[in-house]
């Protein structure tokens, strides 16, 4: 019942996904973000931590018209079911994501939340409440299955991916990989939060694509079970 | 005259060189390992950082007979030169990169290395000072050159490979991605340090290869100058 859950994220060759400062950086070029297009317009949901939100403020539209036709035309909305998970319901009410374009969006905060914020937020947004002082990701992940979320694309950041990781959630792992250099020891990267520790707690993947996108190079992986 | 600086390093589909405790992981398989020790079979020089030295206590050696014997045969040491960055002088005096294997090396320290440890590592090595109270790069590339260093590779750690790219030394860029998530925003990635703060300061690559290996996939990045 659960979604196919698949990340895509772009890194620099140096495995970061932005600067030290979380500014967001162009990794990729005009393929690549066509490329991140088509895949959003042909998911069900799209997902981002509350992190995400705050530092990008990211709409997670579907940009092309004849997508958005496409979808319309069979029946869908324009876009994806939009999603951010945030324990405390920090989502500002003028976030992008829950103000830019239509259709469905789904905030998934936790019992902590203070109930002025989900009040704000359910007038804009479905408010699922689950865990107790941070989302229960294995739990969301059942709730988006049961209101029809087949295919579900994460976009990031760290801290989110690294919770979907350590939970076993992650079906497939798709990182672009683009020509330049951030460095930083304390700049954000793919999967974040704790880390593993032990060898055998390592999630192992098998390569499934290499494609060579604009200046760099799409890696697909896939998660072992 | 300064050398042709190659950083190869191994990485996780997540872009982290070892876990959050700073230990060593196997994140490739025989035929990199393999792949490795060829190259550095080719090269005059291989450098560490101290923080590399005394996480994981390489003897960064030559593995294969073969490799030795045809370095010997052509008159050269069995070993490339071994090269230590530190500051400090905290090279331990038994570490395997002054005790295992025939052949040069050196440590680079500072002005501010205790005199006590110098001298106990001038018995094992040969010890350049350059800089005040870190090493300076740039000038331990020209000391190198002069010693007749032509072609020098560079393992790591993060560290290291940021205070290169820092002063604009790297050459080219090698990382092998093994396929496993390592996670942790504290875990070593190839290039840490303070990181680039403006895009406009980044390094920026250009893909020279691409190439499986083992289950994983080795870039080659050139460094745009
Ligand atoms: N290059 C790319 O492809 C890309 C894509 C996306 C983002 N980014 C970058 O990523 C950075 C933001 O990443 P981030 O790591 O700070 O934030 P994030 O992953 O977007 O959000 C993390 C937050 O989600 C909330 N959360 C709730 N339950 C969670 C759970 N069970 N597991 C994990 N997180 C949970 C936590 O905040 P609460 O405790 O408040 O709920 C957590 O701090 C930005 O710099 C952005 O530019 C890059
Ligand atoms: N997967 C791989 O391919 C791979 C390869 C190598 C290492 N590693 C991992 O990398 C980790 C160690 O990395 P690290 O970053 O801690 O240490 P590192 O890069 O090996 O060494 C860094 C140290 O070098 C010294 N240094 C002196 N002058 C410097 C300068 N101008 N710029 C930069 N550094 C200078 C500094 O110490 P002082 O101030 O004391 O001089 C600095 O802390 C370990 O976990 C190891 O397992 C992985």
């Amino acid at each position: 019942m659960r979604p196919y859950v698949f990340v895509n994220c772009a890194m620099s060759a140096d495995g970061k996904i932005s600067t030290i400062e979380r500014r967001q950086v162009k990794i990729s070029g005009k393929d690549d973000f066509d490329r991140v297009d088509r895949i959003k317009a042909g998911t069900d949901g799209i997902m981002v931590g509350i992190g995400t939100v705050l530092a990008d403020n990211p709409s997670l539209t579907v940009k092309s018209a004849d997508r958005k036709a496409e979808r319309s035309a069979s029946g869908r909305d324009e876009n994806p079911v939009r999603i951010v998970v945030d324990s405390m319901a920090r989502t500002p009410a003028d976030a992008d994501i829950l103000v830019k374009g239509s259709g469905r969006r789904i905030i998934a905060v936790s019992a902590a939340a203070p109930a002025d914020r989900v009040n704000t937020l359910r007038n804009r947004a479905e408010v699922i409440v689950l865990g107790e002082r941070s989302v229960d990701l294995t739990a969301l992940m059942d709730a988006l299955g049961e209101r029809g979320i087949g295919r579900l694309m994460v976009e990031g950041g760290g801290t989110l991916i690294w919770g979907l990781f350590a939970a076993g959630l992650v079906d497939e792992f798709r990182t672009y990989i683009g020509s330049v250099v951030i460095g930083g020891s304390a700049a954000p990267t793919p999967v974040d939060g704790e880390g593993f520790f032990r060898e055998s707690d390592f999630p192992r993947l098998s390569l499934k694509g290499i494609e060579r996108i604009d200046d760099g190079v799409l890696l697909t992986w896939s998660v072992e079970k």
